[in-house]
């Protein structure tokens, strides 16, 4: 591919002007005439029967159009587990669900309205440690939980609160133990974190009198809203419209699901005709649209004194909150990886899912493998410091390589570009190079899948003048998806960039794809983005065939022309072909579809093998200031193998956001969760992520094995960036001040603390 | 086909509940927030130069918020010849054209600034009459003529107002009126009138920060609409997006072409992102939109005293107004039947379009065709009368048949059911019954070609859910596209009817199609709809064959199933199709297009081949009030060979809306146009239209004269039900009172003067 090289160029985004001169519309921007402003009352209880609900006064308010509860709307929906009502119905299970939801003419008088509105609760034990969920007695959050529908893979237990419990097993892991010479038995956990995405939750919904419902919405994957909302409503899929704004202003999960569009839609069934807008405030972005589950991560590894990686057994925990959410798939996804990307022969995992009165978890950037990845990258520095092993060395002798069965046994792995990561990352440190005082240095790896299989199609046609249209419903949400896929449309139709245009999401008329989620769109989209350019280009060519008199074997395509490659003076524009033959006029229309045909085991998707593997590891250099317990970050390196990097540059931007997305929980990140199941902290001035002045130098490395189903060998990359940066932390801490520690965030008082401790112990 | 019949039934509209229940959105419906009114000045001259125009006042009134003269926007557009512009250049050639277009935040302050504009002109002579422009030292309309872009086929006369001329001969008519045995020389004319749709045109358009251009509005071909305001601004297509709203209310051909999307569009430009609308009155419709084409027709005809028509040679003139729009073809369409539909072994045809300055003549339902019509079937009936033969049995004798050569030579007939349509009325009416005193029998024949080659392209998924959707950018313009296309689907794909649904045309999404005009989407749309069910059918049929273990080709589809023909028990829905092998989730895509393979003669479309011509032939019974004038239809029956009836109810709508819209213009509707170039009667109330006491009781009679490239053998019938309509009703009259009428309308005025006339001459 000498000529016309778009793929694996690093090209500036083709949304970068849109954005950087503010012209890019998202959700918020859209404008409808007539439309109501939507306001929900929120529970105050994290556990409560609702007991009388009397929206009387709110009723007569003038200017409120519309005022819904459960019972106007008694559905369940959620897409592994039907258990999430559009609004409460009999109980309330967090501090924040909506109760009932107002439509009226602005803003103000929809809070008055709520205002008016009295809710009759009474009081239930709220469950928040999810260790006391799992009691035997626990009080019951979802007592009807057996009788949800949910999707195969997942395993819910009856008459308890885990709503899925998920084991696997490689080799005969108590056998193992024995053979092994030394066992570590820890304990992580993690914390509940926000995603942080700087445009809220919006939706727009609009339902026509033949009750056919539109949804303008931020979501990060409108055919499967449009499922998930005709299966919760019992409709046919073509009654529900899903549309996207152009741009999304991120989501790293938060944005998939059913979230405000749920209200807006109860909503709107009422407004005869009137489109119903709600924007979540930053306090309900907070406490009621998602968070990242907090976990408990039981490791017990029994290792060889080479440093073997001999057994390991995982027991994983995640803290779910009041709805399953897709904190089933996170728990099954997560626990897939649980092992750590190593060679190990015996392994055991036990995941749980655990309901808890707490904000709902659920999809967050790396889908449960930064939570795994926190446990088995300290634990790994733990035993490489027990045996006296270099913790480079002890992950290079223990890494999964191409061929190799994974870690929890149910693929042979291929496109594995770990231990090159991990060379890359050596070749650019002074590694052995000692610390200076109270500076440390940390490395730690990662593995993460994509769900498997999911499926994804695309349009690509050319227009009379040989412009391109792109037909794809994958989401621009930040990641660069636009541009990727521009390029694949650009380098495999031989089209110029520049003539290439990307329609916006809808689902009438966007073709189907699962979802912009779990790194899979360069992957599984791209594959079918090529295909569709395939098929056009091939439409192309044989109408060129016959003009040129060339086969179409000797036909190449070059910036928006076709040539015989062997005289190459005997060409034609895409226009030109196209008149030659439809001089009338019509399009040339290309499809592509792609859906990885991998084993089924049992329940199919989010059953354990994955169409690809990213991998990667990260390197830290801190300094802990003894002082005042802070850690700054003078040095971070990302080296993640992404198969083949489509645009170098989006590759970078990944790796650098992913490492910065992921310093904030690993130092600082905590929703805190008071005794009645509130949110302490539901605001940037009271929740502390990182901001510029927090961010260290960051050298992106890109590893480039190719996966032989990838478009062009690409796989993924967006999730797998912030798998490992919390662990490095940790163990580059543990390198400057020899404390280690097992439980995020590692604040500087905790640092304060442990030293205080550590001098005391002496 | 004997189950899942769909196609060929009686099935009624599939939007008939959404149209009466009020539910249906049409234009004006749509909603905008931040919405510019934008209104016209129009021109008070018929020609004049523009001197100055002075917009300083109406720029200071508040809310004014755009302001645009032809300066602004310095481009000419146009779909046969680029001779219009946006809004008036240097000249004005017609009273009312756009001269200056103001946008502002209501409609009162957008009409106050335009009684603020000071425009200066000089008058210019007006050529109101098409026998004096085409003179050769007539003052020119267009004095740059030579200069404009135009398809191939047309041929612009340069230093004169002709802006088409064309010549068909066949045979040599010279030696051939030596031979005849008599000869008729006889001219017709024909009136300007209005279509008359009860919905105005309407547009909003909106110019992104990027340049790029929306337009949502009521337009009868959103591709063509893009394409040539891509091409009048000489931008990409990908820079224009045409959006239909889900219905229109009526078109008639009046609906395409530019017409005020081209003043939202140079207001847009000037609004910062704001988007304006224009919806125009009901006087600039009748004004400054479109109007059929008055026209002159001599024909001389020499027949051989058994009634065979030996020789014609017609000149037809189509007064086309100040701007060629769809002239140029009109007048070639028209021209090609300008000889009737009978083999005659000589002819000769010359046709011009020609500029006056008056409104803008062009498409209307029958393209040129009722025009000629109105004269061969006028003058059919002279020939009858003078040879003593009877008027039905001189049509069968001369009727076309399968295998023929085209009256005007261009190719060989297919599918040809005119005797067949003569034949059904006959059999229907009492022919030979007399009269009673001043009643009279007339029957007329007709035909009509669609523009060749143009081309169809649709998409046809298949949901996880069985549900169906179709994509395609033909126009539900009150003809039953939507009901047709969705049978169309069902019928090829095996779905229940209700199963699908249409997607809206949104040149972004739904595929390219030329237009929904010249009775073609039956025929073009409906292959590639075919193609593109039968593309969606074939791999459920893949997959199911897998699944069911049976071949593909003993596989059957209906309703949504799909089972072993051998084995009907063996059976899966489409959704359990889909799940089998997609279970995480694909749609089916199908695509098709339709392009017909015809062979080009000069200059390519427009050219004289047509795919398919339609036949018919109209009868109706008249009784004539010799003292008011009037004339009442008592009975009219229409009888049009379609091809293949898709659905007869929507044929059956089609003869009887076909038969009532050419009575108007049969015998009361008339544009009156005063010495000055203005027009007499823009409205309702001056301008008479039949309403419903008028109806007549209608017969629809539906001929099937399958067309071997059709889909189930359909062609088209949205125009030529209307086409021999007027001579019918003059063939009548001359039956009851022995006067024949040679220039519409046949009004109550001219009848009277001809029956004094006729009483003095008696």
């Amino acid at each position: 591919m000498p000529k016309n090289l778009v793929v694996g160029q690093p090209i500036h985004r083709v949304d970068a002007i849109e954005k950087v001169t503010g012209r890019a519309i998202y959700g918020d921007d859209l404008r409808f005439s007539n439309l109501l402003c939507g306001k929900a009352l929120r529970s105050p209880y994290a556990h409560a029967k609702i007991l009388n609900i009397n929206v009387a006064k709110a009723q007569k308010l003038s200017g409120v159009k519309a005022i819904v509860t459960g019972k106007d709307i008694p559905v369940l929906g959620g897409e592994a587990l039907k258990d999430y009502p559009f609004i409460a119905l009999d109980k309330v299970r967090y501090v924040g669900e909506p109760v009932v939801a107002v439509a009226a003419i602005d803003e103000d008088i929809a809070l008055e309205a709520l205002g008016l509105i009295e809710v009759e609760y009474e009081e239930l034990p709220a469950l928040l440690d999810p260790l006391k969920a799992m009691e035997p007695n626990a009080p019951l959050i979802h007592e009807k939980l057996h009788t949800y529908e949910h999707i195969p893979v997942v395993k819910p237990i009856e008459n308890s609160n885990i709503c899925h419990h998920l084991q696997f097993v490689k080799g005969n892991i108590d056998q193992a133990f024995d053979e092994s010479d030394l066992l570590f038995e820890d304990t992580f956990t993690t914390q509940m974190v926000q995603h942080g995405a700087i445009e809220p939750h919006m939706a727009v919904a609009q339902v026509d009198p033949g009750g056919r419902i539109t949804v303008w919405v931020t979501n990060d994957a409108p055919h499967r809203l449009r499922k998930d909302l005709a299966a919760a409503l019992g409709i046919p899929l073509t009654k529900v419209r899903v549309v996207l704004p152009p741009y999304m202003g991120g989501g790293f999960g938060a944005k998939g699901g059913l979230k405000v569009e749920t209200l807006c839609i109860a909503l709107a069934t009422k407004t005869d005709d009137r489109p119903v807008k709600m924007v979540l405030t930053r306090e309900e972005v907070f406490t009621s649209s998602l968070v990242r589950h907090p976990s408990i991560v039981q490791l017990k590894t029994g290792v060889k004194n080479d440093g073997i990686i001999w057994a390991r057994e995982a027991t994983v925990i995640y803290d779910t909150g009041a709805y399953a959410e897709k904190g089933p798939t996170v728990c099954q996804q997560g626990c897939v990886a649980a092992a750590g990307p190593y060679k190990i022969s015996h392994v055991k995992v036990d995941g749980y899912c655990v309901y808890t009165n707490k904000p709902i978890a659920g999809a967050y950037r790396g889908y449960g493998h930064p939570q795994v990845a926190w446990a088995h990258e300290s634990q790994m520095d733990i035993i490489a410091h027990k045996l006296g092993i270099d913790p480079m060395a002890i992950r290079l002798k223990n890494a999964v390589e191409e061929g190799d069965i994974s870690p929890t046994g149910q693929q042979v792995l291929h496109s594995v570009g770990l231990k090159e990561c991990i060379e890359k990352i050596a070749q650019n440190v002074d590694w052995n190079k000692p610390n200076k005082r109270n500076r440390g240095k940390g490395i730690a790896c990662g593995y993460k899948n994509t769900k498997t299989p999911s499926g994804s199609s695309a349009i690509v046609k050319v227009s009379q003048d040989g412009s391109v249209e792109l037909l794809t419903s994958t989401v621009e949400i930040g990641q660069g998806a636009k541009t990727i896929l521009s390029q694949m449309v650009a380098q495999e139709l031989g089209a110029p960039l520049q003539s290439i245009t990307v329609a916006a999401s809808d689902t009438d008329t966007t073709p189907y794809d699962a979802s912009t989620t779990s790194s899979r769109s360069t992957f599984h989209m791209g594959n079918a983005v090529r295909k569709a350019a395939e098929d056009t280009r091939e439409q192309l060519f044989e109408i060129a065939s016959e003009i040129l008199d060339v086969g179409t074997e000797d036909l190449r395509a070059e910036k928006g022309e076709i040539y015989s490659k062997d005289n190459p003076g005997l060409r034609l524009s895409f226009a030109e072909v196209i008149k030659k033959q439809y001089g009338a006029g019509l399009d040339i229309i290309g499809k592509g579809s792609y859906y990885p045909l991998i084993e089924e085991r049992d329940g199919g998707m989010w059953s354990a093998p994955s169409i690809f593997w990213m991998y990667g590891a990260d390197y830290v250099e801190v300094e802990v200031d003894p002082e005042t317990g802070q850690v700054k970050i003078l040095r971070a390196i990302g080296a993640h193998d992404v198969g083949k990097a489509i645009n170098p540059i989006t590759c970078e931007g990944q790796i650098e956001g992913g490492i910065v997305h992921g310093i904030g929980p690993a130092l600082c990140e905590e929703m805190m969760v008071g005794e009645r199941g509130d949110v302490l902290n539901p605001s940037f001035a009271d929740y502390k992520m990182p901001t510029a002045p927090d961010i260290p130098e960051v050298t992106p490395l890109i590893v480039e094995a190719a996966h032989r189903e990838g478009p062009w060998g690409a796989k993924g990359i967006g999730e797998m960036t912030t798998v490992p940066i919390a662990p490095a932390i940790a163990n580059a801490i543990y390198d400057a001040i020899g404390v280690r520690f097992k439980n995020l965030p590692i604040t500087p008082d905790k640092i304060l603390s442990a030293l205080r401790k550590k001098k005391l112990d002496g």
